[in-house]
Order: structure tokens, then C-alpha cells, then sequence
């Protein structure tokens, strides 16, 4: 196995500061209700198991979303939640299927070509290929074109699912709804089950949560961590048919009876009750985003229109690792993938406006130096 | 798959009271001074993601347990950490080992003889053949002795590995550090791993926590929910040579980077440091399992000497459905098992003094009852 790396969370010491741009959580904390909410359920009934199967926070999700309880599953952040999704989907346990198309030993290979593939971007979630491994899933990567955008006609194929990131990580580029929506049309057709990974949905892009009663073969993902800012608390939520929605609760009862804790419960719920303070800071962080792209681009920044809490960009004359290192020297920490075709781009979290602020400084002084140096020969 | 069933976690209604004493909590509080850590933690950067590797309270285990922070993983309480053990140690993959004994269909099953079965006692905790048909390994029951203890003899023989509870549950019967220490140097000798799990160890019974650097097939499995009172926070841990620990660390890696919430990490810790606390409560405990032990054999009930915070007893004329129905109409709530053997015991979480008291003279009525029905021949 393979294990996914996350990006760092690191340790400071104290008088140490660091802007951490480079695991796209919410500069905003949670709303003052969230936190008196976990702050009274911390002095209650710890000693006791939390609900194994979070009927609470469910409710309020269905009541958020316009369905029913039966039709959301929630789970240790949306990681745990999509790892649960790829084995009760994807791991078919069918050695036979590899075998027709002799291809058993690449399992989980990147270059297993078969009717029994699950398909994703070639650019995308790197923790896909992970769960992939883990269960046994057969896969292909399905390029990226050449703006980094995911193409929809390539998913109209025989195959064994399909999974990806609406917007897509790390590019932060959204696919309209209706392309999506043709894609669930092909592949309810031939049974197959479609993951829209919804992790960003609510800073850009077009939610598929209004499509799960149109699509049994729709299952899509959210989180806390991002747009609820509570990325600390570890919970996540799928919503679905409630045929795939029993599935994973099978699966989850088969591994781990209680993944969500009595306080990332409670938060949970508390958060949703707080919508508006989230709506707020939401369109604080777009407004951000907004301003970070066209002082970027003004650098000499290139980059896919943005739709996540992130931004994905390359330099027109410096390579990203310079710049990574460079960021990184001055206490500025952001995400960069050495891997084909991106090597040379960073992704970038939207931070507080004046972390954005010091970024763009920052890089003006580095692009600068880079300029004095170039025009000295060196 | 068949999922695990974990005990009721009913929802009380306004003023409905229950004396809860099915799912062996701890009836103490946790410390203040964890309650107060939580609280402040959930004013504090809940927006960030926490520590993946738990460092700081992995160190901290590290130092209560003499050893090093690389013989220490922590997860999702320990039914998480359990789940992964079984894919880290007796996930073999290799299906030829099936074919050998001509069961591959069998594999899962409880008939399945081979040389590479997992073997766990007949009665024991009944998530173990759920994780063993998750990860499709197969696995042999070994019958307790007719006094339902572990006979360990049983368990010098080629296999795939070993799990048992010590003291074991339902039973609540501990079996000596020196026969389990055979039971390691035999699998130690054939490369075999064996899994303790210790939940219920700090109520009774030897732990084999300082045998982890003398048997590097040992993994010695506790958790925070029963002797220091967090079950609502989903904390275990597993101690161990430290590549077994890698082992367990590249599955969860490969499935959740991030089980354990900041809260949680938090709370584990501060619980830590009120050791003696946890050791005053814990003896509170003992000492009514002893005198609930005392008044249960006055009323006619026979029970194995019990070494966790539960006691499993069975009364010579009553049955225990009959008794399990007539406490719950009482809102007294028990575990009662309908599985073979072990269908006429009742397991009885130690409570508070004065619930202890209630339930003592709840069943002293319902006995008197039953032997007045009888006299006049109804």
C-alpha cells in the first residue's frame, strides 16, 4: 500500500508565525454558536458512546438539503466517507473481472485499460488512487485537456464507476452541472455508480444535491471542513439514494460502529444551525479569491478560473519551486505537487485578506530579485 | 457483509430516566481538568485540521508506557484501531492460501480449518468475525472451556494469527499474563501476530503492556472509553514493536489520515495527566463489581469471576430473557446475547453505588414474583 501524505500541519513554536496557505481550510473560525454548542456537549455525557448512527445531524442535514434522513450518511471527515464510498461501490471482489481482461496483477494499476475500471482525472484528489489500492479497485486516469480541464464525453464509456472533484482539486475548475448531469445519464444506464466529491461546492461551481432523487446512481460529498470551517471537528456527509446510503452504512458498521465523536456531532448540527454567519464568510473568501486572481495575474501569474477556497497557478518566467521555497522562507506555507504537468504550478488557500495582502507582497519581491538578478547576468 | 450490532444507545425523552448498564461505560464522569482541556481546545483553531500523527499524544502514551512514541498508534476509539489491526496482520491477499484447503467459499466462514485461520474464541467480542469477513480472512472459533474461560493450550497451533480480550467480554474473565506468554513465544517462533485486546484491563487482570519488547509479535490493544470514562470521544490505542506499529500506520494512511479530531487528541491527553483521578474512579468500580457480585450469588445467580466493569451472571431458575425484559419494563437496560451458550446470561455494566442498589432490589422483586407465581402453581 501506498499511503496518502497530507499536507503538513506544522508544529510551531512559540513566538513562531507562519501564513499556512497549503491545506485550503477557512481563514474564518467557526460561528460563536458552533463553538458555545461543542464548549456545553464537552461538560455532558462524555462517558458515555456517542450515537452510532448520528440521527440528529442527519435530520438537520435532510431538513438543510430537501430530502430524507434515509438519504444521508455522515462519517469521519469526507476522507472516511469516501473511503467507505470506493468499497461499497467500486471493490466489485470479482478476481474474475480481472482476469477477462488479463490484467489481475495491475490492479489498481494506473495503466489497467478494462470494461471494470473506475475512472477519475489524472489531475485530481491524489488520496483516489490511495482507496483505489486499498480496496483492490481496478483504475484508469483520464487526462486532464490541456487547460487542465476534465473533459465530460470521456466518461461516456463502459466502466467500472466514476469519481471526481466538482470543483476539481487542485485546479479549483468547475464543470457545469449539465455536463455532469449527462454523465449520470450514461452511467445510470449501465449501473454504475458516479461520486461527485462536492468538498468545495459552496465557494463556486453547481451543486448536484437537487439531482439525488432524479439519479440513483448519484452519490454526492461534503464536508465540514471547508466552507463550515471546521476542517478540527472531522466530519463529512454524503448524500444519496437511500440504496447507496445503506450501503455505506454497511460497510462503515463493518469497520468502525462510531467514527463521529459526541462534540464533532454536536458541532456539526450546531454549524448548520448557523448558516447565515457561514454564507457571510463565505462570500468574504470568494471576494478574496477574486482579488488574489487579478493581483496574481498582474504578477505574471497564469491560472484556471477559480472556484474552490483555492487557486491554482504557474509563473510565467519562475518555476513553482523556487517560488515554494522561496514562500516558504519568509514564513508563507503553500501547497506544491511534484507531479507531471502541474510540476510548476502552487496551489494556493485563500487566507484573510491581509495574509493575501502579504502573499502578493511577498512574491512581488521575490519576482523582483529574480528580474535584478537576471538583468545582472547571474 | 453482516455488520457489527454495538449495544442500544436509546434517546430518552423529558423527564424519562434509564439506569443504563449495557454498554459497560464508565458511570463516572471524566476529570475535570479533561473537561476543562476540551473546552479550551474548542475555542482554538477548530478551523485547522489536526496533527494526522497525533505526536503529542502518541508522545504522551509513550512516556505512561515506557516506551518509545514509534511503538504507539492511536485511532477512532479502539474498534477503529482493531479494524485496521486485522488488515495490517491477518489480511493475507492471497487467495492460493484458500485454495490450499480447498475453502476458498468458506473463507469468512466459521468452519473453515486451515493452517493460515485466524483464531479468536467462540464467545468473545462479536466484532471480530465482522472485521474478519471485511478484510476476508479466514478464521477459526476455539471453544471456551464449559466454565467459559479460554483454554490457552488451544492456542499453540499453526494459524494466521490470534486475537483475544483480556479479560476476555462477555465474560469478563481475565487469563494469566504467564499462559498468554506462552501463547507469544509459540506464534513468535511460527511468525505469527497476536492481538490482546486490553479494553477492559485496568479493572483487572495482568496487562502485557511491558512484554511489547520481548515478543515483537505482540500488539497490545486499549482504549480510552471504559476505564477513563471518554466513550463519547472515540480514543484507543495500540502499543507494540514498532513495525507492527508502521503497519497499522500505512493502512490507516491509506484509509483516513485523520481519525482523531483535535478535541479528541485534546481530551486523550489531558486524561493522561489525570492519571490518579482515573485510578480513584477505577477503584470505586471495583469495589462495587464486588459487592454487586456478593448480592447477586445471595439471590441465586452464578457469574465467573470478573475482572472487567461488568459482570456476566446467569440465575438458576430464571431465564435471562425473561429477566432482561422484566428490568428494561423497570428502565433498567442490560445486555442480554441470544447466541448459543451464552443465552441464559445476562452482562451487567458496573454502575453508580445507588443504581448498583436499585438494581439489586429490582431483581430481588422480580425473583420474589416469580417464586410467588410458582406457589400457586400458575
Amino acid at each position: 500500500m501506498e499511503p496518502y501524505v497530507p499536507g503538513e500541519q506544522p508544529r510551531l513554536g512559540p513566538g513562531q508565525r507562519l501564513i499556512k496557505l497549503n491545506t485550503n481550510e477557512n481563514p474564518y473560525p467557526p460561528s460563536p454558536g458552533t463553538l458555545r454548542a461543542i464548549a456545553e456537549a464537552a461538560q455532558a455525557d462524555l462517558r458515555k458512546y456517542p450515537d452510532p448512527a448520528s440521527e440528529e445531524l442527519r435530520q438537520a442535514l435532510a431538513r438543510q438539503y430537501g430530502c430524507t434522513k434515509a438519504e444521508v450518511f455522515v462519517g469521519n471527515g469526507s476522507d472516511e466517507v469516501l473511503a467507505l464510498a470506493f468499497g461499497a461501490f467500486f471493490a466489485t471482489n470479482e478476481v474474475g473481472a480481472c482476469n477477462e481482461v488479463g490484467a489481475c496483477n495491475e490492479v489498481g494499476a494506473t495503466n489497467f485499460v478494462g470494461a471494470k475500471a473506475l475512472l477519475f482525472p489524472d489531475i485530481t484528489y491524489s488520496f483516489y488512487p490511495v482507496y483505489a489500492n486499498f480496496w483492490q479497485i481496478p483504475y484508469q486516469k483520464i487526462p486532464l485537456d490541456t487547460k487542465l480541464a476534465i473533459v465530460p464525453t470521456d466518461y461516456l464509456r463502459p466502466c467500472g464507476g466514476i469519481i471526481f472533484p466538482n470543483p476539481n482539486a487542485p485546479t479549483s475548475l468547475a464543470l457545469d452541472r449539465e455536463e455532469i448531469i449527462k454523465i449520470l445519464r450514461y452511467q445510470q444506464a449501465q449501473g454504475n455508480v458516479v461520486v461527485v466529491d462536492e468538498a468545495y461546492i459552496d465557494f463556486g461551481g453547481q451543486s448536484l444535491v437537487r439531482d439525488i432523487h432524479d439519479f440513483d446512481n448519484l452519490l454526492v460529498v461534503h464536508t465540514f471542513s471547508k466552507s463550515r470551517s471546521l476542517a478540527g471537528l472531522r466530519v463529512g456527509y454524503a448524500l444519496g439514494n437511500r440504496e447507496l446510503i445503506d450501503g455505506l452504512t454497511r460497510v462503515k458498521d463493518s469497520f468502525n460502529s462510531y467514527p463521529l465523536d459526541r462534540l464533532a456531532q454536536t458541532g456539526a448540527l450546531a454549524a448548520l444551525e448557523d448558516q447565515a454567519y457561514y454564507d457571510r464568510v463565505n462570500a468574504q473568501v470568494i471576494a478574496s479569491r477574486k482579488r488574489l486572481a487579478k493581483n496574481l495575474a498582474d504578477l505574471g501569474f497564469s491560472l484556471p478560473p477559480p472556484s474552490g477556497n483555492f487557486i491554482f497557478a504557474r509563473h510565467k518566467d519562475i518555476e513553482a519551486e523556487e517560488l515554494f521555497v522561496a514562500l516558504r522562507q519568509e514564513n508563507i506555507l503553500v501547497r506544491h505537487f511534484k507531479a507531471e504537468r502541474i510540476a510548476n504550478y502552487l496551489r494556493i488557500s485563500i487566507g484573510l485578506e491581509q495574509e493575501m495582502d502579504e502573499l502578493v507582497a511577498c512574491l512581488r519581491r521575490i519576482i523582483q530579485e529574480k528580474i535584478d538578478e537576471t538583468a545582472r547576468g547571474s
